[in-house]
């Protein structure tokens, strides 16, 4: 008879050992009323900036992607990835080139822009993921048509191949997250004509968000929320409702990475969906808080 | 622009409040790989002793069945009520008698016995699931007949309507199951004369968890687990063999309490339960602790 | 070869015999229409009175659930229980009291109602229809919280725990219904708060009847029908529109064990129900006639 | 207030039309356990000879089989249809010639037999069993390749475009039954050159019963059963067992008309079916009281 | 190792042999945007005239069928069956009774026509589609009460046993296409009194492909479609509105033998089909020369 | 009334005008038992070589593929990438190496590798298949774990990230054709370290082949087939068993591009897949020509 702990046991808890354990088992307690009130529910995050370069904040944010999966809801992941595009280019000796924030983007940036997203910053997270214990499958807008792109109009200068969503067809989407997969989602589209062309991701997000019937969109950005004076940190604002995040980019006072964010979270919120939130993704575990506490990590955007 | 929190949220975090928090997501995350493992599972609790007396300690239970369930898994409850019988007993005038550790059960006593069970302990236990977010289903042992019950042979006295488990039938069980619901099943069966019978709720829940080809059986009882000398409590068996649970039995080193409680886990061991657990149903969310941790918190019942 | 018939046959028929089988399989023959008329429907019955407490009336209702539940439709049972409350009130010295017919339930009694309904009535009805083939389930209306309860407001005295359906979950009732079960339903129910309530079971009757779609709500009880004039059996109503019922109601003309029976009629109407009937509980098989036949055996209720 | 009965209703029952009603109750109960027993499971009925001539036996047929159904049991018919076919060949001048009991079938002769079988006989039944509520669907051996044909090899003279059964494709059956409707089978059938083929009837319902995996293959016949001695009324065998069958036919003591039923039942019982009857088709109801008693109204063949 | 083809291959190709096959699999390609159009669409083919007659025509237009279904379509075939009915009355020594172009129809003549109409023109279409690789189901209208008839009310003189579609139940259609088979309906219906009755076939498919929901009606008929001119064959009308087409019969522009053709189309397009088309039957092939290319092979009728 | 065409149709037809449709409609029928015998099979073609730089032949194929799926086949298309992946090795200034035929990839030339792959090629074909009506989903190794590979070992020299596949998990392939999508896999793959390895596309195609039950496997190559002698054109072999293909492996007659395509149709064809093809990817539609003819176009290679 053994009276020592088998191989795959780590024997019984005495002591301090045990009261850890009794923490632990009431945190998970904790969570319980918020796991029953998202089961089955839709939750979009827009993942990117530091969250996405930093090793262990990726670690974390995947591990945050697979315990939603796990525990009932169905995450799906849209992914940016602005800095290892430009990196690209210029392995490949082209300068890249930024009017009024926007990429330039002739037809050989992007065949690049897409080769990043779709075969390099999708796959790797794709792959993240999957050794975090959980099933990813990549997405690129332009499989079955889920995001039919039209030319972005109305700029100073031509900027190529920049679109804008024309239409989400969500039915692959639904599909994977009925089938227990999380989509993982490059903000690259085809338009009406079988060209390319490069999304910004915020709006993605957004748009998928109000596609899908999503009950929460989570957009991780670099810095604590949105702040009525961007220059004072201790103005952050918990909540603005949908008419106040018109204001803050109209007059001016939001940033321009801050403007598609508060786009994003507006289009959500006017296509049905309940809550959006920009939340601080240098802290690690932020979407779990977000989705686990009563506590804001950063602004919500709420219906007027 | 309200620069306060709303009424729904706590406003957003610092300092010491912030690490709290950031504790309990980590916390949360490492739950991530049990919760994988167990997704659809069954699991199967008996639930008895100080447990289900102490108030706080039947608020623990209860949500850790809530839990279970929230997270994936399927958790059918099993309990008995020994203490609440006898005392409905004494009310109506009746003293209770015990040969060999058994209550002698005339047919007076048997229909008591169902009212305590049933009509008392299933609905409290249904209710306090109900108010923790669950939504729990009572089920007599005569419901759809899961309890096909015959008549216990071999004991000295007659013991009138004491019963053993002659079938179960889990069909109703695997279909509340499969609609979400969290089974509470009391240990009382018919036999196929239409008698009530009395059956001792640790078998029916080894019997449950072979029939219902539940992952785990969980007996929660009122010790640390099985001891070697059970006058010394530095001789607990973190696990044991189908065997030597049997030679525990037939050597005389499990007490009378222990017995049924052994025979349940040999039962569903031999019936293809891959681990049967007698752990201590007096430490707060046990069950928890059990299912989430490497860390054993009794005695784990395994095939030879 | 066997010119004898085998164990398992009777033999073939000759004269007489012969002809009493003809005869029987002629009226199979006139239960054609019926069965077509309400295959997959559902009817609530509610059981109460002497069909209750006769030996040979419960096997005869019983047996008319089970063959409604054998030819396609699907019946639920709800059903009170009165008289074993009080007997075991008074086996555990509690004497019981009644203002304007209602019951004072202390927390004691609420507590010895729900063991005397739900663990011994309502187990001896699943019981006996087990017996009949049929396959019943007994639920409480705490079950997946079946019957939201509240205190029933307005009388003189403080009844206690007497309540009123404040509103009637019907999920798990489709659901068993859909799985070829037969609910027997006890009439407790449990408020927000968690606190146990007694209920009238015709209003339970009623109110699940609307609930889950019923095209039939059949109440038995200890008199022939609804009668004009009480005193007078020659003025038997076989049919009351529903604002014939409130006027019988608000005029006293019904008696005070009538009045909840017409209430539930009354609100099932109303909910959709196309036809209440209150019958006459003392006749055998009476549920069946009122299903199988034209001719009416008590009062139908209809809309106005 | 209406105290006389609606147009729809009867009225309340008295003297002796309530214990007529009373009487027809507790037939009805008596039913119940054939219901259950038989509840989902396939029946095969061989419908011919008289009780398809005369027009009272026409309805109580249909009647029979309409009920079998609405009580859940999925009932099949197949029909030949001798003597209709004969009385269209003289009208269009040819004569009906047999050899050794059956029918030289020449291609003109054939394709009356269809045209009959296919365009009158099942017409007619689909008709009278959709007026007594039943929902039919005609069938003929070609629809979905329902009945694979090739011709009958061995007899002494070419009898042209007589077939066996060489095959059954019992999907549509099974997908129609699933349905809730009934087929109606004609005893046509093509070969795989696309020849249309006449085939015994009987033999085609020993086939199909085998097929659809039926409970029960019922042949009416216009004598009371199989005998021992068929000149002697009182030689009724109640029961035979298959190789009884094959010797009654080996041995000369089953007539001509006779020997196609035992084949039918001895195929069938070889395939599988539990149990096959050639019942009495003149008396009236006789299908409902096979299934609806323990009495035997004909021979009953059982396996070995 | 076999440098000759097997007998299961032909070989490779080379020269014009290949030419031949590349031109073969550039015809299929030219398919592809057809197929997608109409996939899991239902269309509804009015078959009669010389495509019935006529050997060749008969299996090329089974083909079609065959084929619709094979890429996915859901045909329905509607056949009616004029020579052959009087065929069979001078057989059977009646002479066929014209008045109005509607045939005199007396209980014998209807007993006639469905002999011939369901028993061998409807058996040999679906004969002839299952030796082309479908399956065929033969539907009349008494079947599930497909086609619920009524009298021909308004004619001069009695014309007995001609009705007209009162309703389509659809459910039987619906059902078989789901499951893959091809139903071949005959246009005989049964009245609420059980009589049968000849209806039409054009109005029969007409009302058919509305009650189906079909998203394309094609009439077979003799000629080249409507022309505005019978007389002079230049003529010809592509396609007509509804208000056009009922001028044309208001008008006596259309022949006797156009007018239900065009009535059939009319009730398909108000009933809700998008197009209606009039097609030469004499032409091979002609169903898929509608289906799979914009270049019209008749008149199509469309809404207003 | 219009006598000219619509817009949308072309008129009616006439002359060789209308031949030619005849002639199509004609072709179309011949493609009938092809259909008929691949109905919802699943076929895995390889694409590569010419077939992927021609961009007619590109249109060829990807119509050929829309046409499968439209028929009612399931196919999946497997690529690889060889000159665009050493095209952008050179524009990032890397140049290509090779050892026995073998990409020498380091980890920067994995990452290339996959960015070639899974964000240009296969986004093209996704895209492709799209503006031909089909729905394409792209998908690479890493999604939903569908190639897990390991390292290729056994190579002179350390290849580096040179994979093989060591398990295909193919349900999302099989969910994705269940719901009538395209999958377009890239034969990148990760290992259960997360490491990217490029894996040969031949191999890949061969074991998603086994892995999916596929009916077919088609390598599309740049010659015309298997020779005996590859410098004779007149020695193709238009069938050889699995053993007479290791033998030309073996033998040294097969040339190193045709190794892998030979290896990929043995492991199929050992995996279960009935027939495997290397044909002649340089033929427009050769691919319809394989499936929709009997006449080989290519080597068909069978079981021994």
């Amino acid at each position: 008879m053994k009276n020592k702990k088998s191989t795959e046991r780590e024997g019984n808890l005495e002591g301090e050992a045990l009261s850890r354990v009794l923490e632990r088992a009431s945190v998970l307690v904790t969570a319980l009323p918020y796991i029953t009130r998202y089961a089955g529910k839709t939750i979009v995050v827009k993942y990117g900036g530091n969250a996405m370069l930093d090793t262990s904040l990726k670690a974390a944010v995947t591990q945050d992607i697979v315990l939603l999966r796990a525990v009932g809801f169905r995450p799906i992941l849209v992914h940016g990835g602005g800095p290892e595009i430009s990196e690209l280019m210029r392995r490949v000796g082209k300068q890249p080139e930024f009017v009024g924030g926007l990429r330039v983007t002739d037809r050989e940036t992007v065949e690049l822009v897409e080769m990043v997203l779709v075969g390099k910053v999708n796959t790797s997270i794709v792959s993240l993921i999957n050794q975090q214990g959980g099933l990813a499958v990549g997405v690129s807008g332009k499989d079955a048509q889920l995001i039919v792109a039209e030319k972005r109009e109305g700029a100073a200068v031509d900027l190529g191949f920049v679109g804008d969503v024309q239409k989400i067809n969500p039915q692959l989407l639904l599909s994977l997250c009925d089938a227990g997969y999380i989509p993982v989602v490059s903000s690259v589209g085809a338009g009406l004509d079988g060209e390319s062309y490069n999304i910004n991701a915020d709006h993605v997000a957004g748009e998928i968000a109000a596609a899908v019937g999503a009950t929460k969109l989570i957009v991780l950005t670099d810095v604590a929320g949105v702040f009525s004076n961007p220059k004072d940190s201790g103005t952050l604002l918990p909540e603005v409702s949908v008419s106040q995040a018109k204001s803050l980019i109209a007059d001016g006072v939001a940033d321009r990475g801050m403007i598609p964010k508060l786009e994003a979270c507006i289009r959500a919120v006017e296509g049905g969906v309940q809550r959006s939130h920009i939340i601080d993704g240098r802290v690690p575990h932020s979407v779990i808080m977000e989705v686990f506490t009563d506590s804001g990590v950063g602004t919500m955007v709420l219906p007027d």
